[in-house]
């Protein structure tokens, strides 16, 4: 699991043309003022570009393109989910939360800046991803429009992630049993990778009865995914991680590995990743890089 | 001004409905659920309910009136609004930031529960009000819901609120003339009581080029507001403000009142309030309630 995998080809191409987009997107999107919001603007940009695999903007691009969606509407929606998910990094970071100094590889937005830079940096991604989704840029339809933010709203507030992060939170003094830290992942890093998917399809105006067997598919990728943190968090060095690696354990918190052991925690992120390609079976060659980024989730490097 | 003036007897009933009616929405709204994220919904209940004028729900659901709309949408986008405006408070009150003990007489919510807890309930109140606006029940129509989330999303962030905020912070360190400090408080107060204004009038659909008097309207009692609240600041007891005061001053930070003077300030907060009522001039009685809530502002106790 700490051995570095390549992707097949596929992939690789596509995780190398997302990661230059979406940098492209950021940089053309938040241009630094010349005025005292400079250094907010100048964090904003330090915490969204260049850093992170983009696996979420990857999954709404890669479901769009299923589904005939133009790419720049695909894009704008993964760099708004994107927002989300560096805003709840950069709070996730902050001392008074997990306190993390190194993160993609370098130093946390508020070792970087300061705390009060930080808290402000993510508040202001978190408003620039509805400002991006509610953009008739995005999508000239405004029903398309509303659908994209109340799904990312939805994701990304206290009846999803934000109510993960409150769960993990409470996990380190509280003893979780495994339907608890389930249900925790399902929250704290399912709900925006199903946003992922639910993103793309709407973009791709797919009813939401046609949507099911994408969440079908996003949960199990989103737990598959979480299991593989927890074996590199057990297992990993902070180099290859980006990150610190072992506080889970430190901080006493129940993990997929602490609750299931490493050999069975590593067989289940594998038979999941086998049922969510199960869940496209309705789909041909058009889905081959869904498949191919399922299998990269629990294979990853980092 | 450090004494209480009885707002009149039309806008005294307005304040106590709107108060009534938004405590009763959060209520209703925010249930809190039977696990472990019970914590987060009630350190949001906290700080949402129980506190504050709630002039900026009033605002929206003065304007919404005047345009016919249902109060029970006006509502809606009120406590949308509220929910950004609490949420920015919390944040604001982190040690990281102003660091305060006391908000609308009550313990801050870093105290009441924890930081981290605050910087989640702080996040979620955020998705919370995009929540709100983007469900249908706030209106049958995409396009107005999609025009009162794109309003308050501008309004929110790094260019509007949370870009004044920053100001804010580097005002510490930087002398500011009053250009600046102008800047910043149209920023910091005035974009989101802009924002009051427009999601009434979008919800009244008055179309973008009928809503510019309610903007000049709008930007005048913003900067009224805060001369107001520098008056306090410089001249008020803690008792009255429910939070602490004389901070601009101890932390060196330019205020009007400091570039102005006091009676200077007092003369310009009355001005505004007077070229605001001005604004209003093509309506008859049906913007009273407008009115009355420009001249409170300069006369509130708090």
């Amino acid at each position: 699991m700490s051995q570095a995998i390549a992707p097949d080809s596929q992939l690789g191409e596509a995780l190398a043309q997302i990661a230059f987009e979406v940098d492209n997107a950021f940089d053309a999107l938040l241009p630094v003022p010349d005025d005292a919001r400079a250094r907010l603007f100048e964090a904003m940009r330090y915490a969204a570009m260049g850093g992170g695999k983009r696996l979420r903007p990857l999954l709404v691009a890669a479901v769009a393109e299923m589904y005939g969606v133009q790419r720049e509407a695909a894009i704008r929606a993964g760099i708004a989910l994107e927002s989300i998910h560096v805003y709840s990094l950069i709070h996730d970071d902050l001392p008074c939360m997990d306190d993390d100094a190194l993160r993609h590889g370098k130093p946390t937005v508020h070792l970087a800046f300061d705390e009060a830079t930080a808290v402000l940096a993510g508040d202001s991604l978190h408003d620039f991803a509805f400002e991006i989704l509610s953009d008739p840029a995005t999508s000239a339809d405004p029903f398309t429009r509303i659908e994209l933010v109340r799904t990312l709203a939805l994701a990304s507030g206290a009846q999803g992630m934000a109510g993960g992060q409150m769960m993990d939170l409470v996990a380190e003094s509280t003893e979780f049993d495994l339907h608890t830290v389930t249900r925790l992942q399902q929250l704290k890093t399912g709900a925006l990778l199903g946003a992922a998917v639910e993103l793309g399809a709407v973009l791709g105006r797919v009813a939401p009865e046609g949507r099911a067997h994408l969440r079908s598919y996003a949960r199990d990728i989103g737990l598959a995914f979480q299991i593989a943190d927890d074996l590199i968090d057990h297992e990993g060095d902070a180099h290859v991680a980006g990150k610190a690696v072992g506080k889970d354990a430190e901080a006493g918190k129940a993990t997929f590995v602490s609750l299931m052991g490493a050999e069975r925690a590593r067989e289940q992120a594998r038979m999941l990743v086998e049922q969510a390609i199960g869940h496209l079976a309705q789909h041909g060659g058009e889905a081959d890089l869904l498949r191919s980024l399922a299998r990269f989730i629990v294979e990853r490097d980092r």
